[in-house]
């Protein structure tokens, strides 16, 4: 099995509106083949990052999910907030690193 | 659901040793009221750290393992590998912190 994990640091006003994307995800990486599940965490500590997890059967198929359709659609609304954003001469309203892993142990 | 995440950095000579741990593992967390599930991810890029994930009930049942004998028999062999080091002079060979996490949607 193979796990990647997206790390998201949030500017501080763009939390609420980066939970709300979540909690209404469009649920588009639920469809692809390979996908297992998925699960966004919330940082207890306000300085940690937020982390979305996702199991897949293998790499392959988190590949092939990252060049898709589902994946810019998936992505779009936030997407756009970092486009818009750009746009007005600011920062990026939030930052993603993917990192992948494979489960040594259960 | 409350996450727990333990960030683990080893000293690269100490990586075989801590995969057979992991892979070993006493399973004394499993039998704590309130366990729900615990996956160790290795990094597939090896400057980052292996995560130790657990899925609990609740924050306290958490805390409660912590405290817990059981928390020391599950760290036995990796606690003495650590004062061992110490009493030979040397840094500990690996090094963990805790990050705790809400689950936001899934």
């Amino acid at each position: 099995m193979f796990v990647a994990i997206n790390y998201i640091s949030c500017k501080e006003d763009y939390k609420i509106r980066f939970e709300q994307l979540m909690s209404s995800r469009a649920k588009e990486v639920d469809t692809m083949p390979g996908f297992i599940r998925m699960e966004v965490l919330k940082p207890n500590d306000t300085h940690n990052d937020y982390l979305i997890v996702s199991h897949w059967v293998t790499e392959d198929h988190f590949i092939n999910w990252k060049k898709s359709e589902q994946f810019m659609k998936g992505h779009k609304r936030g997407f756009e907030d970092i486009v818009n954003a750009r746009k007005d001469g600011n920062e990026p309203p939030m930052k993603s690193t993917f990192k992948t892993y494979r489960i040594l142990s259960d």
